[in-house]
């Protein structure tokens, strides 16, 4: 019992560091801190088995802090622990840096994110309701390693009001995570007032129970009970729960008076907090000997996994793989779906690359993942209808190694939004492939459509990354079967996020199995010299009817397929020049797409006229994308008409 | 039983137009429609109070179809109850029109949508997990007017995946809305396979007793125990759901073999499948009379609700509203954060209007939005951390007649931008405010700051609206309070969606009570003829310091308060002419919102130059705004930087 009581005065000595770090950043959590510290104490000294020389041992367990905004208590074992922080080669975590918390030349950022020099953590978490997807991705990747590894993630009471949460409790119980231990803190206090009753912990054990999880309900503050339950967990053939009821702002009589959530204590009451502490350790702890400041239990396996290429693997042109996948036919059509295409080349990818893998929500058959599903299931994650826990499972799947596919449509895939901006912050190497995009679809209507979703990962594509070249996400929209499969490849070759939209009809070949596709880069598709149609995915097409309809007026309109967000801003602004500085855009979609990249990069320069055609109105449902693409007035001859009066219009 | 027996009859009747009319839309969802078919008319012939000829009675009771592809069934029973359609006065839907499902000039979209002409629905349904949150909406609205309306939503099992069901059921118990009944369609067929057992009628019907909800588990093609569970909800005390098991196609031999889903039949097995419904019915309902074409039930009440405004109610000015809050000190610092000018607005707002009410997710302390809530908390509604419920509340709410507030931080509400798109589609009255917008809240770090929100909502502002001028959505950003006080009352009184960032930390007052604050307007706040720069929100401080550094620089800048998009593109660009023809955008965002429409408007008139300074990395904790303004390049001497190096670049 001596190491347990020693948990007592580590929370105690933790505690005050907690509480200190956020006075003197002038905001953050400590009373959510110390309502975690036995637990936080309990899996990283005594039960995680990892080394803090290299938080990113591959056998070595994770803890992924849900509840982000209690990070301060985790930072401070880390320190205590000697854990390496920063980049490559990275440096010891020093107990003087705690006083940095939240400042802009520290690492300690205000919620957990590996990105800013914290390898101990997976994501980026503050966003709540996130992190149990998260640590499903990684007993995913764990499982397919065969590492051993487990995964511990806390959840707090307020948060698991997030749906995501119940998301990620199902999708652990139909893959049978069992390597995954769930743990809600149930202090019962939230941001503005207590938390509902519908998040008490003897709710939430009742409603784990129903979703077919085994819970044990703990004191939070009881060693001897957290000590027991992660006992239970380790044995426990099933999907493992804790509900540990604990006490914000433990240890603290200031804080556990009115509502400091989020507030730091004055100064000049640190020292009363100290002492506070002090007491409630001694009160418990009475002769007990303090913990020590090491990690009892390293990891067991090997530091890194190597997921070696298959020998002699190489990529096959589109025509090959078209004939290997019995598609013969589109060869001869001279047609095919850029979201098939799309498919196919992800199960090509899979055969070449053991580290690709895909989570689909329920709609396989649309995207065209179940190609890649059929040839490796093993790799291929069904999620349902969930695409908030998809999003994040895919992150985990990330940290762990891997290059994750995550499909679904293109509209569905906006209910993961936030989910996708915390992988972004994440720096998440993940591939996003939204199908059914623009208004092609038809005959479904607008709740199915992607129209939103190239104003929003272009967003990303305005920022630059770490390295300060590549843009934060890159967008790419194929215009035809072969810039699908080689955007697939581009995808897959491109650190960090990248979207890509797919279109549900078929549609003419437009390249060849020699068209290379540069991220950055685009295509001249017809010359012209009086206005360039600048245009993306299905819009091509129509921009290529168009232009044969100007050239009946005499007007000579080049084509450009703009397929990929970022663009070579340089490069686009030459192209137009030559049409004689007028370009049109066109966009099967809302602006705030291709259109204001195009005008952006023209209004730089200077000199140049762009008029931008997209989606005029919310569209409704028609029989055939001719009519939908008319009834919001972007079909060619409406593109035709359209540059005819810009053309016209005095400068 | 002779009625009860009639319903088999009905729903083989009804079944045959859905089948018929999928397979003359050649797409569609007739094997879902009929696995609802027998629910669906006991509700529409002989549990719910409404008229036909009067589908928006505000006295009616609603059914929220939440899985909207199985809307054929629903269109069949309004033709042939003989309900209006389409826009004021409307006209009666014939039976022939079933026939133009899914055409782009019927009313009949491929999912329902109030806004194409049908006023039986309340909101555009099809993305998945929302309606039941509609229904809560519908519910919180139908208690505060006192009509007695009981609203019925209708879920699907693989739907119920979506956790925000879950969040929708919690918010249910918190505010015991016991005339919302919850219909859970058990069919176990989703699009690409069968449901999970975590969504089997059982586990559904185990969870929805944790989450505590009274059940009643049934056949769902049995009138009689349909017809008893809809009589124990009419009298249940405690929420009510009904867990009904379904068949995927009843009534159709063909369907019920292999995967059906969204697929119509053939038109040469039409004629297999209206036997088959016979046969079904025939067995089941021998010698019953056929149920008649009319609606047992009308609705009992006013027709139409009324909300007087109070006698003699009138705006107050700013300086008063400030004054009545006791933030007289504000007017002495004439210093204020604009999200506590909003607060103070909003109640000023609900003093005076009854249909303005507002929702928070647990951080109306942070939001303001508590300021209304201790005036107006009957009409205050609590969401808890739960944003997509939260958002699909409002839109139950706005349905019904209210104008909803709904309020997080900025990057909070990215989690509900699909429900937000849906409340787009539906043209929903509903106000989002989303604070801490932007990165000027600095500590907490990239996970609480708003950063592509404005790319976002832009998105639907480049659309127009049904009248063909207003845009989908309005985006404002208050600089100061004067302009946040004014802006929320324009929200008030703009028809349709708008979308207000405030920001967290306090900023000089930069107008005074005479401003007006037109949408689509902007302010010029210092005069200048060698650049524009052009900013909003809190960004307005930064330009007007960057301003003051360009002068001792001899370039005389102006600077534009952009405080809404859409704006004014002829006065903008004629107010860039003025500085030269250049300008320089200033946002605390990614791109793609101001500087994308202020480069649209330039690049659409030509002659004009634009440069773009906006957040040029992933923010990191900084411990003041000044800090992380400058670690993302847009503090006002990188600014004047940035307008420096563009004046001196040749053109």
């Amino acid at each position: 019992m001596t190491a347990l009581a020693g948990v007592h005065l580590k929370a105690a000595e933790l505690g005050k560091h907690a509480v200190h770090m956020v006075t003197q950043a002038g905001s953050g959590h400590s009373s959510s801190a110390l309502s975690i510290a036995h637990l936080v104490i309990e899996l990283m000294y005594r039960r995680m088995r990892w080394d803090p020389s290299n938080p990113r041992h591959a056998a070595g367990d994770r803890l992924v802090l849900s509840e982000g905004h209690a990070v301060p208590i985790v930072y401070a074992a880390m320190a205590d622990l000697k854990t390496i922080v920063g980049g490559e080669p990275g440096a010891l975590l020093a107990m003087a840096e705690l006083s940095k918390l939240r400042d802009r030349d520290s690492v300690l950022d205000g919620h957990p994110n590996p990105a800013e020099g914290m390898p101990f953590f997976d994501a980026a978490t503050g966003s709540l309701g996130q992190g149990l997807s998260v640590a499903a991705g990684l007993g995913l990747a764990a499982r397919l390693d065969r590492t051993g590894r487990r995964v511990y993630c806390i959840v707090g009471d307020g948060e698991s009001r997030e749906g995501q949460i119940w998301e990620a409790l199902d999708f652990i119980v139909d893959h049978q995570l069992i390597n995954v231990c769930a743990i809600f803190n149930c202090n019962n206090e939230g941001q503005a007032g207590y938390v509902s009753p519908q998040q008490s912990g003897e709710t939430l054990a009742k409603k784990l129970a129903a979703f077919g999880w085994d819970v044990m309900s703990i004191d939070g503050h009881d060693p001897g009970a957290i000590s027991a339950a992660f006992d239970a967990f380790e044995k426990s053939k099933r999907p493992f729960a804790i509900v540990a009821k604990t006490v914000k702002g433990w240890g603290v009589d200031a804080l556990q008076k009115g509502n400091w959530h989020g507030k730091p204590l004055p100064n000049e009451q640190l020292s009363a907090a100290y002492e506070s502490l002090d007491r409630f350790a001694k009160d418990l702890a009475s002769g007990a000997a303090p913990l020590p400041a090491v990690v009892k239990n390293a990891p067991q396996g090997a530091a890194r996994i190597d997921r070696p290429r298959p020998a002699g693997a190489a990529w096959p042109s589109m025509t090959d793989a078209l004939s290997a996948a019995g598609l013969e036919s589109a060869l001869k059509s001279r047609k095919l779906a850029s979201r098939r295409a799309y498919g196919m080349a992800l199960k090509v990818a899979g055969d070449l690359l053991p580290q690709v893998c895909a989570v689909d929500g329920d709609v396989s058959n649309s995207t065209f993942a179940e190609i890649f599903a059929k040839a490796h299931p093993d790799r291929f994650f069904e999620c349902k209808i969930a695409e908030q826990n998809m999003v994040s499972v895919a992150v985990g799947l990330a940290a762990a190694g891997y290059i994750p596919f995550a499909n679904s449509f293109a509209k569905f895939l906006s209910r993961a939004y936030d989910q996708i901006e915390m992988a972004n912050i994440t720096r998440a190497n993940i591939k996003l492939v939204g199908s059914h995009s623009g208004i092609s679809l038809a005959a479904d209507g607008p709740s199915q459509m992607g129209l939103v979703d190239v104003a929003f990962f272009r967003a990303f594509g305005t920022v630059r990354g770490d390295d300060r070249r590549s843009p934060l996400c890159w967008s790419l929209q194929p215009a035809d079967a072969f810039a699908a499969f080689g955007l697939t490849r581009a995808m897959i070759e491109t650190p960090g996020m990248c979207y890509m939209r797919t279109h549900r009809p078929d549609v003419a070949f437009l390249y060849d199995d020699k068209t290379q596709f540069d991220l950055g880069g685009f295509h001249v598709l017809r010359g012209g010299d009086d206005v360039a149609l600048v245009a993306s995915g299905y819009m091509v097409h129509e921009a290529l009817a168009a232009a044969e309809e100007l050239a009946k007026q005499s007007i000579r309109a080049a084509v450009i397929d703009a397929y990929c967000l970022p663009i070579d801003e340089a490069a686009l602004v030459s192209a137009i020049v030559r049409c004689g500085g007028v370009a049109v855009t066109c966009e099967d979609n809302y602006g705030g797409g291709l259109s204001s990249a195009v005008a952006e990069a023209a209004a730089r320069a200077g000199g140049l006229r762009v008029e931008s055609v997209h989606c005029s109105r919310i569209p409704k449902s028609c029989r055939t994308p001719e009519d939908v693409l008319d009834y919001c007035g972007v079909r060619a001859h409406q593109i035709a008409d359209r540059a005819l009066s810009f053309l016209r219009r005095p400068s």
